[in-house]
């Protein structure tokens, strides 16, 4: 089955997905084949220059276009958050397989709102939840889910970087509260995403939030400034279904902080430690008799945690964050063809904006909240 | 000025405190000098072995005796907690410095109460936080204060062993509900107080505690189970008087970990963070203008860090645990001496003990609490 | 320019080799597109499976005829290093660019051989030292240059995997000493490139080798053993041309490591260490008068670090050992294009070649060895 | 039994001594009890301030009179190490058990005298090797006797330190050709003891050495420069008497290397990797059949690991540097009570400065060179 691509923005994600679909079919055997076919951006020269250097024949300043072609098959979304949900339904509607980044829309209705219109059109979806796809991720759960370390206890995460640091930093799409939120939103959603997909649904939750940088310039270099509406750290405590607790915190003003997306799971027998700059690594305590000789073992991502080997048959050679974005397209082909992936779909998309919005509430009320 | 010691205990804390007054007159130039004198224990069996293997020359299974004695001066108290009032009131009734573990007392009025007989009866107290003690915690500090890493933004931080994991670990003294607590207790009070000492008095806090192991055998080795009534997992959004903003976890169930007690701090400049299983080291960043040089600095502890350089002029050599008890013991003498230290006394300790009790009464009411 | 793209061999570095041309031209803004005309394997049946899967129009497994297709315009050798120069010359003989796997030929008389009528017939040519690659590696680089940690001192480096670690592990091509070595010619080839990249040329060299398996199974799973003829762990002294001195040490039995491709360059005000199994990171220190304040610094590999940009815009995302490969296609393409690019072509290859044979040399001499 | 100690030195390995005499008695229960009796230094008032400092009752400018002191049992001697065999040999005419810093004398035939005069004497000595007294190194030594890394395979090890990086640091007694070498016999003595407490006896080695900053200031600030004429780097490849092979390097310019004295070692069935800067963790590799779950495993130092627990009953709570020289002083006293210790004696330190000596005379000879 050979389908056609449409991809909307060439920005940071933009580009991922670019080489992501232009790396799918080389690296994993799959029944779908992909072509790249229209490009659109904010405008058509944007477009244009983007669509040549990414390998998309066409492109166009107007998305609309792009959705209802009949040759695209498979739409990226990858523009600012708050025209996720039209762009998304628009595609839906045009009958398209839905890739859109996280987080899926600004609010929970309106996740709930895309997420029914793909059910009820019966297309394929997928959030860009991408750190789910990192064989590291996998190989947690699996340690998970085989009882390795017990049952689970607690959960601690942290996704910290530095990029909204610096005062003079501008304002940017990010800020805007029509988007959603500020750090929890963007990055704290991958660590809802984590959670779930290694601990289990959330129940209910305490969240808190700061907005430390008050103000920033409206513009790069720009004296006037315009007040930050959306938090820069934000926090939450969280009570999971299963009986679990556990904590997480966002924060985008974390100097020298990369992409600290650090968890460790605590199990009755055991624990996991993951450390987002060392994506290649995962650390495994396991109790033992063994006096003396315990510790946590550093294991490093190779052909033994799927699907590191179709990438590089040598161990430790280490995968990449474009890899991973790879992988989540694997994951979307094989859903179109059919298969049973398991992977992050608008309702899973909608799960974890639920479990964001209850930490909003939580931190307006000052109080629990349940997740809606 | 040659001074007594008394120590009441000989169990973990008894010992580090013996070893710390003997090695603080060698290590350390100082103007009082301290002689062991007596050892109390819950018995006299247990007391006289403990005295001939520390170097005490009496021994004495009433505590009372200890902290009367005339040739006492200063009483080291490392009973279980629940004792600590008792025996801190006596020694201060009889005109001794009082050195006693953390967390102080039970609850917050406890430790008012011994607060105020000290400094009412004018003697010279010192709390157990002996991490606070390590150069790495003092240059953590130093750089705070000089402004290096800019407005302190957020303090994030957790304390995690492993000794109460295993299920069939029995009930001992540290789950005694009347000692004031489980894991916030044991292990939260010295981030609490690392939080004072690097951030400053919070004023705020909402807490959350869990008991994950809900039995225990009564013994070791036991069939006989008892119900757990403290916490083994507790954790705390914080909001300190200065307007920086936080969060804090006490776990001592978590699976491989000895001493995680680690904590980041995010300022306006840069950060520092720090792990407790490498005491030795602190890791500081620094936001500057150099292009593609950029990260985390691992500053390892040397004579530059004081007080390293008393124990060892080469830097790297590292310092161990017992190495912070003489520190403590250091700060205690110079104190007596009619220094100003700034070390951690009774009045420190009850605030501590106030916002670990606010933490608590958090977790009550399930909403924000404001610390007393 | 459009260019066509045959390659030989589709094992692991085949497959590395196609996806890097497969992303060269969507992450690379570059003058030459590449497109993939044929693949040649050791027969038929693999040449025909392995084009389908890694996007080849054709297949063959006649490795000459690919060579001489007039639509092949650039010929990637990744066949046992026993085949490279009869391949190599063929290819140059036809006319085409050459990209071959290290080591370029089991002698230096062969790789000057090739060399020569490389350069004689006016080719391109390149040789896969991907790692030298690394954003990191090219830091390390521009940071000796800059002066930043003054002179060069000394160079102590290692590379250990531990493919071979297991005696029952069964003989390959690999311990072949028609292919020219063992550990050190797969492994040290890679120190001795980046010694001489980051340091300079090699001007004599003490080495030692030893062969620790002596006998393994003559194919998988069979009871008969052949001898091994090749070291299983090779060191060598190296006596720089300016006057630098080092070590290094290449171990394919070192267990547990994977891609431990570690160094350590000393200079006369501070230090660069690198470590293969975090390959996005790299260590700084650089003395300085800040008392307390000193160590080394972990810079996290980001888009101030070309060409990381160009796959990812956010740092600390991480490359994967397949970006690397990418950047070295890359460089090979410019090269074509008439660009001044520094990258590794034949000739240094060669000169690799020469200093490893003045290795194996020293270890039969037993004494130093001047690099020919 | 109780003995009295003397004391040659106040300096960095003086104060070391006194310490650990200090606390050997506190921390571990020995049939012999030390008290210090007379501190001898290089004039009379640098002796008398140290002495009140360190806890000896008496002192002098003289070290025969302490050696000859008859309240005086045990001699430590820490003194520049061009003084050790005249200290040594005195002290053992007296019948004093000497404990000495390494290394043990300039050459191995004044090491041979110091050890042959101690046994024909009968006297008991230790050698100042103090990073062997590691717990960690100890279990390092428990898991290669108990064959879980299997049959050792390789060696590779590294003392590097700075503390004469800088070439204006001026000379010290440790660049005085007399004392019988530079980083070699000041670090790399620490790796050969090591080499042989782990692996075996050294058969043969290949050495060399470079003096990298040839002249210093003779004087802290002085504007005279002297010649250096003793290595600041230097390695050797090493042939072990068992059939292992290694390579160690000694180097005391590594720019921000403090106390680098990092080693793995290469079983058949595993591996071993240990850092000095982080003393109290070992890094444990067994290969397994577990797939996707093997990795270093680090251990960190606990009450499991002995001595540990005479210091601290929880685990990774950290030993320092100082209790090193503790347990040294610990097995100096057992051996004096008549138990069997298998502690680093003066034959020990024999063999030491045999192996360093034939390192020496192979950088000159430049070829191999077989251990006397």
């Amino acid at each position: 089955m050979q389908l056609g691509l449409g991809l909307i923005g060439s920005g940071f994600m933009g580009r991922t997905h670019a080489f992501a679909f232009n790396n799918v079919n080389r690296v994993f055997d799959l029944p779908v084949k992909v072509q790249p076919v229209m490009l659109a951006d904010a405008n058509e020269t944007l477009a244009a220059r983007a669509a040549g250097a990414l390998g998309f024949g066409e492109s166009t300043g107007d998305w609309r276009r792009l959705v209802t072609d009949p040759r695209v098959h498979i739409v990226s979304i990858t523009a600012p958050n708050v025209l996720h949900k039209e762009m998304a339904l628009a595609a839906i509607e045009a009958g398209k397989h839905v890739y859109c980044e996280k987080p899926l829309a600004p609010g929970a209705s309106d996740a709930e709102e895309m997420t029914r219109a793909a059910e009820a059109r019966g297309v394929v979806t997928a959030v860009g939840f991408n750190y789910l796809k990192n064989p590291m991720m996998r190989l947690a759960r699996e340690i998970i889910d085989s009882g390795e370390i017990g049952e689970i206890r607690a959960f601690s995460a942290i996704h910290a970087e530095d990029y909204m640091m610096d005062s003079e930093a501008p304002w940017t799409w990010r800020l805007d509260p029509a988007g959603g939120g500020g750090a929890l939103a963007d990055l704290g959603s991958h660590l809802i995403a984590a959670a779930r997909y290694l601990v289990g649904p959330v129940a209910e939750v305490c969240g808190e939030v700061a907005t430390l940088v008050p103000t920033r310039p409206d513009a790069p270099g720009s004296a006037r400034r315009v007040p930050v509406e959306v938090e820069d750290v934000g926090r939450a405590f969280l009570h999971f279904e299963n009986g679990c607790n556990g904590v997480l915190e966002a924060n985008w003003l974390a100097g020298g902080r990369k992409m600290r997306q650090d968890f460790e799971i605590t199990g009755s027998k055991g624990s996991i430690a993951y450390c987002g700059e060392r994506m290649n690594e995962l650390e495994l305590y396991v109790a033992s008799g063994q006096s003396g000789r315990a510790g946590f073992r550093k294991i490093l991502s190779g052909p033994a945690n799927e699907p590191y080997g179709a990438f590089c048959v040598a161990p430790g050679h280490q995968l990449g964050f474009n890899d991973l974005k790879a992988i989540e397209a694997r994951d979307l082909l094989r859903a179109i063809a059919g298969e049973e992936t398991g992977h992050a779909d608008f309702r899973e998309g909608l799960a974890v904006q639920r479990t964001l919005e209850a930490i909003y509430r939580s931190a307006e009320s000052r109080s629990w909240e349940t997740v809606g």
